[in-house]
């Protein structure tokens, strides 16, 4: 199946806001399988609208519209769908008590044109707005289909996922299905290394990886009639991976080291505090994005100057003087010092240079110690980090947070 | 003038990388009054690449695409373009000499493919890459022009600013030039109240505002036939707003308030330490974003846990009973307690409810109680923002920077 994605809104062409739905749906479709030759962005302009849905249905077997739906005049997307159609709307019921349901829990008049909202193409089949106002819809005619969705991305992905997605599988008699293997602290050669055999020798499943920032995903895909024999063989695969790899896979799917390691910490009972340098209170910041998170992370400090890593962790002068801030022996201290006096079952330190200046022939720039202490004691780890300062912040953050990861899990680093 | 923009890159359509390079070149466009009507994105397939070449010339006088210029195979946007316009590729000697450069000094034959990106359609204008290898180009032809770039976007945009725009202003008989005041500290409603006649009376100069997260902008755009001239009718429009607004206009054109406040520290000489909460070290994290801060942020602490707060900044035990750990009393401790043990000129402490548990009927989610101390002594300000765990926590850290900005100018808050 061929795809077309168009995005709708003025605000996308004065370069408001970055256009990330296209972005999200063609990750989604080439899961599915769905092939996508074009996108294109138009404005609130009636004419250059329909020529463009025009154009894209010659192109696609599938056209998916993403913004537009909204109560204002400037909000169009459902009658160009529809004009372009040669269907009249019509409205959809439950869309419309919803509306209604909101104003009169306010004790509020219903403005003429928010129940416009909930009009789709006549005959089209109707995806609720769990997060929003306006559905969504899909509309079949002459061997294509129309999807229109809501431009707000957290009403629009929620919608695809719940909606959209199973639809379409149930549209097409071959379903793509895919698993994700999320890997850190391995590069990608050794990785290719280790898994070159199933990379080369797959077909269906077929076996791919992509680099991301600072890990990369392992991607099997499965092309089948349903999604549980897709799963099926998959599975097998997937084992393999797990043998060869073992805990450099650190998550599934659609999440991240910093979700994967607030969940864990959360999940454990244990605690932790962190003594940042050059990150400056970026790890903690990382986990405090998660609601919870305050049960395992009561406190963290910022200790870029000597005095602070003195006054705060206990690091000793003599320590400062003879091997440097960033060395093995402060960023000991300096994680030894904080566990004894914050209690935390685990304490981590990082120090470092994260450039543009300070870096010197034995320590440049991107060097950066990490220490580590708990129960069993207190060890360290060099890295050497190439790119800019946020580079070396970023990796450095991503490092400690998994240096948290294996702890927990028993592993040594 | 009308412009069509064109991202090519099958990574961009199987959703690998979000196009940032459409919303950058929109922004710029649109402020220089040039028109955006279509954008489009298309795979590395020279038939449909070309077909869409050929659509945006019917539509626009000015064509921008971004990406496809590399060395590989997949890379056909100058051959393609070339074709369409009916020319032939020509070697441009300076970027062709910088490539053989890079070989030679590494001593190393060139690979056939390499001198590839040297290439533009002939008789362009060529933008040297000074961030890369392939250059970019401008291409006149039966009243159109075809500008080609590009994709990494580091080195697209300092191509963009430093060679194409003034090109682009060369071709335009008239120049449109901005300038934009970044407003903090005001609602959208009041600031319109305070300024609604130069909105309405100001034709050109035009003046429009732009609400972004936690700031609103504010757009003066002149029309004139050079960019002297444009300033000089600007200059008068923005002095009264600066009349109008004073210090609610933190600073002009493209930055953000953490690099005005990093800004502003490094230059003063002054020293400045935080104990965070709810923001989990994001307020201190902001700053170190930015090389020299470490001159200004000698320490940072994140307190949790009430014991973390009587710990490490002094907070008394009774003051949390009394009042709880989200209150004026609290915060205030907290800032005069880490001013005295941080030995900083300013201590700044916030202490909030991010959500999205914790609230309660006096107390809802998005209280943030923040603590200011400096040699003038303590204050604290009480902040009630809506949304979501994490716009409360970037909310707190704006406002926490713009704490320091209004400090640094001696201004009260």
């Amino acid at each position: 199946m061929i795809a077309e994605i168009l995005s709708v809104g003025t605000e996308l062409l004065l370069g408001e806001v970055t256009d990330t739905n296209a972005a999200f749906l063609s990750r989604q479709l080439s899961e599915m399988g769905i092939d996508v030759f074009f996108r294109e962005t138009v404005g609130d302009n009636a004419d250059r609208l329909e020529e463009t849905i025009r154009r894209a249905l010659g192109h696609a077997d599938l056209v998916l519209i993403t913004g537009g739906l909204g109560p204002t005049m400037d909000d169009i997307t459902r009658e160009c769908t529809a004009h372009v159609l040669g269907l009249e709307l019509a409205e959809d019921k439950p869309s419309a008590d919803a509306i209604r349901g909101r104003y009169d829990s306010q004790k509020m008049e219903i403005p003429s044109h928010a129940l416009k909202q909930a009009y789709v193409p006549e005959g089209s089949t109707v995806f609720f707005n769990t997060r929003g106002t306006a559905p969504g819809s899909a509309t079949e005619k002459g061997g294509k289909t129309v999807i229109v969705l809501p431009g707000p991305p957290h009403e629009m992905q929620e919608m695809f996922l719940r909606s959209v997605r199973p639809y379409l599988r149930e549209c097409s008699a071959e379903t793509i299905h895919s698993r994700v293997l999320r890997v850190f602290g391995i590069g990608e050669p050794s990785l290719e290394d280790r898994i070159a055999d199933i990379l080369k020798e797959q077909t269906n499943p077929m076996v791919g990886i992509y680099v991301g920032f600072g890990e990369i995903r392992i991607r099997i895909s499965a092309k089948s009639a349903s999604e549980e024999e897709a799963e099926r063989m998959i599975g097998p695969v997937a084992d393999e991976l797990y043998r060869r790899l073992g805990t450099l896979i650190y998550a599934e799917g659609d999440t991240s080291m910093e979700a994967c390691v607030a969940d864990m910490l959360i999940k454990s009972g244990r605690t932790v505090s962190f003594a940042e340098s050059c990150t400056g209170g970026m790890i903690a910041s990382s986990l405090v994005a998660f609601p919870g998170i305050s049960a395992a992370l009561t406190e963290s400090h910022v200790t870029y100057s000597n005095e602070a890593k003195m006054r705060t962790l206990g690091v000793r002068k003599e320590t400062l003087e003879a091997y440097g801030a960033v060395s093995a022996q402060t960023a000991e201290e300096m994680a030894a010092g904080l566990r004894e006096r914050s209690g935390a079952d685990m304490a981590l330190s990082v120090t470092g240079i994260a450039g543009p200046d300070g870096g010197t022939p034995e320590k440049p720039v991107g060097t950066v110690w990490m220490g580590f202490c708990d129960e069993n004691g207190v060890t360290s780890t060099c890295f050497l980090f190439g790119g800019d300062r946020n580079r070396v912040r970023r990796m450095t953050m991503l490092n400690a947070l998994n240096r948290i990861r294996c702890a927990l899990i028993g592993k040594d680093r």
